[in-house]
C-alpha cells in the first residue's frame, strides 16, 4: 500500500449560514488516528437533513445562535468537516487495534460513544461534535467502524448509516412488531422511506404520508396505504386506528398523529421538517395511556441490527442521485427542494 | 346482618354543569350485584378533579359537549353516581364469588377491567362509566374490592385510591428508583402529594411545584426541595437537571418541564390543571431521547402495591378536611378554590 499523504480534499463547514459557508480545500491534514481508532479512507458519504440543519443554526433555541447551533444545545468546533454517513476502507490503525484490520471495507456507526481514544460521558455525531465523512479520510473509534460483507457499491451502502440506523432506532423504542399498523410520515425521505422498509421486515402493516408524485417508489419498497400529505388522517384512517407513529414532520397538522394513534399507542420522533413547535392536547396524552419518544442518539445493538438486515438483503439502498463532493452546494440544493424519493449520496474524490 | 333496604341516598349526576347538576336523592334503588361483583356499603368518598372535570365537559374536545364528555371520548351514561374513590363493607355478594367475603373492610381499584360480570374490552373509571361511591351502596368486581388491614380511619383510607393509585402508576411509569431526581408540578395536591410520598419511598429525591403557603406540609412529608409556582424552573434548577417529571399542571409553563429534564429523562402525565394545550417542540423531544408518558389506566399490581404500602404505613393520609355526602357542592367549591392540601373526602349517611 502507498504511504499515506499528508493533506486532502474535504468541505469544511466555517460558520452558520448559507451554502456560502461549506468551503472545499485541497489543505486539510489528513487526521492521525488516535489510540483505539482507525483511519478510513472514504469512498462515499450520504447526505442528511442534520447537515443542513446544523449548517443554518435550525438546533438553536436562541434563534440560530451559534451558541447552542449543535443537537445537544452546545457550540459546534468550527471548521468542521460535516457527514455522518460513511463507506470506506480502513487504511490504518491507532495504537491498540489490530492491523489486521487494515483493508476492511467498513460502515460508520454514526452515533459515538467513544472518541480520541475515550469513552464519551454523552453521545457525539459523526460529522457534529468531531469531523465527518465529507473528506478524503476520518477516523473514528475502532468499535463504530463495522465490517461489512455486501455485493452492494460504495455509494449504496453510504445511503444506509445515518437514516436506516435512525429508521430502526425509532422502530425498536416504539416496539414495532409482527400486525402492528404503523403510520410514517415523510415517508419519502431517507429516513422515512428507510423506516418503510424495516417496519415491513418487522411484519408490520405500513401506512405512509408522502406527496402523491412518490407514491409508485414508496409502494415498490412495500408501503400498504399511502396518504397525501394534505390529507385528513381522522378522517382517512379514523380515530384509534394506529398502533404506532414514526413521525419525521411534525408541523401544524402535527395533533391528527396522537388523534389516530390508538390508546396505548407509542409515537416516536426524529426529525420536524414542518415545523418544531407543535400544539400538545395533554388531555389526548394521558387519558389515552399514549407514549412519545423522542430518538438521536442509537439504542446498543440497533446499529449491528441495521448491518445484518443490509448483509441478508432484506433492506434495499434507494439512491435518487449522486454528486461529486465538489458539488456539495448542488447536492443540498436538491435535497431541500424535496423532489427526490431516499438518498443523495456525495462521492468522495480519488 | 339486617337485610338491605331496597332504596338508598346518593346524588346522582343528572347533565352537564355546575353544581346544580348534582342531585342529592334518597330513592335511588339499592343495585344487586352481578355474578363475579360485591356490592359495598360506603363508608367514606373522597373528591376528585376527575369528578368536576367530568360534571363540566372539560374532557371533550368539542367544546364541553355531551357527545364526548367521558375522559373515554364518549358519552356519560346519565344519570350517573360518580365518585372514584371508595371505601366500605362488603354487605352482599354475586354469584360465584365466596360468600366469606361478607364484611370484609375494602378499597376498591378504580381502574376498572371488569364489569357486569365480565371482562371490559378497554378499561372503565369507578363513577364515570359506571356508578360510583358518592351513595350509600356501590356494586364492583369481586377482583377491584381490595381486603384491607389497617388502623386508619374510613375517611383516611377513602383518601388513597384514586390519587395514590394514580401517583404510583404514574411513578411505576416513569421507573423512578432509588436516587433518581424527580420534580412533581401540582405538589400539593391529592396526586401530587401522594406523588411525594410514594417516591420518598422509592428512594428518589424529590421537588416539589406549590404555592408558599403549602410548603410546610410538603416538607413534612417528604419534598427535599419546594418551588414557587411562578419560578423559572430553568433558572432554579438548570437545564438536563432532573431525572424525571411528574406533572399534574401542564399550562403556559410547560415547555421548560422538558427544559429541565436531562437526556433520556421521563416525563409522566396524568392532569393538566392549568391548561390542556400545551406548545411542545419537537426538538427537545427528540434531540433530547426524552419519553412522554400519558398515564390514567393503572397498570397491573398497581393497586395491589399501594394496599401494601398503606398496610405497611410507608405513606399516610393526608386528609385536608371531610364533609357530609349532602355538602358535596360545597365539597367541590373548597376542592376548586385549591387553599388545602392532599384530599377532601365525603362521609357517606348512616
Amino acid at each position: 500500500m502507498s504511504p499515506l499523504p499528508t493533506h486532502m480534499t474535504g468541505v469544511q463547514l466555517t460558520g452558520h449560514g448559507g451554502p456560502e459557508v461549506l468551503k472545499l480545500r485541497q489543505d486539510i491534514p489528513v487526521p492521525e488516528p488516535a489510540p483505539g481508532e482507525v483511519l478510513i479512507r472514504v469512498a462515499a458519504a450520504g447526505v442528511n437533513n442534520t447537515d443542513i440543519n446544523t449548517r443554518l443554526g435550525w438546533y438553536s433555541k436562541e434563534g440560530n445562535s451559534p451558541e447552542d447551533a449543535a443537537w445537544t444545545g452546545r457550540p459546534l468546533p468550527l471548521p468542521l468537516i460535516q457527514g455522518a454517513d460513511v463507506c470506506g476502507r480502513i487504511v490504518a490503525v491507532g495504537e491498540g487495534v489490530d492491523s489486521g484490520r487494515v483493508g476492511e471495507r467498513v460502515l460508520v456507526e454514526p452515533c459515538l460513544r467513544e472518541a480520541n481514544g475515550q469513552e464519551l460521558e454523552t453521545p457525539w455525531y459523526l460529522g457534529s461534535e468531531c469531523d465527518g465523512g465529507f473528506a478524503q479520510y476520518v477516523r473514528v473509534a475502532a468499535r463504530h467502524a463495522h465490517r461489512i460483507e455486501s455485493p452492494l457499491s460504495d455509494v449504496e451502502l453510504a445511503s444506509f448509516p445515518c437514516s436506516y440506523s435512525t429508521a430502526e432506532n425509532l422502530l425498536s423504542r416504539a416496539q414495532v412488531s409482527e400486525g402492528d399498523r404503523v403510520l410514517i410520515t415523510g415517508a419519502s425521505g431517507g429516513v422515512g422511506s428507510a423506516a418503510i422498509q424495516i417496519a415491513k421486515d418487522r411484519g408490520a402493516e405500513v401506512m405512509g404520508v408522502a406527496h402523491r408524485s412518490k407514491w409508485d417508489v414508496l409502494e415498490s419498497i412495500g408501503a400498504d396505504q399511502l396518504l397525501d400529505r394534505d390529507a385528513d388522517l381522522v378522517n382517512a384512517l379514523g380515530v384509534n386506528s394506529v398502533d404506532a407513529v414514526i413521525d419525521l414532520v411534525g408541523g401544524p397538522a402535527w395533533p391528527t398523529l396522537l388523534e389516530v394513534l390508538r390508546p396505548f399507542g407509542r409515537y416516536a420522533v426524529s426529525g420536524a421538517i414542518a415545523g418544531y413547535a407543535v400544539t400538545l392536547d395533554l388531555r389526548t396524552l394521558y387519558l389515552k395511556d399514549q407514549t412519545l419518544l423522542g430518538c438521536t442518539v442509537l439504542d446498543d445493538g440497533v446499529f449491528a441490527r441495521l448491518v445484518q438486515r443490509i448483509e441478508s438483503g432484506a433492506i434495499r439502498p434507494l439512491v435518487a442521485q449522486t454528486f461529486p463532493l465538489e458539488q456539495i452546494h448542488e447536492a443540498q440544493t436538491v435535497f431541500q427542494a424535496k423532489q427526490h424519493v431516499g438518498k443523495l449520496v456525495l462521492e468522495i474524490p480519488d
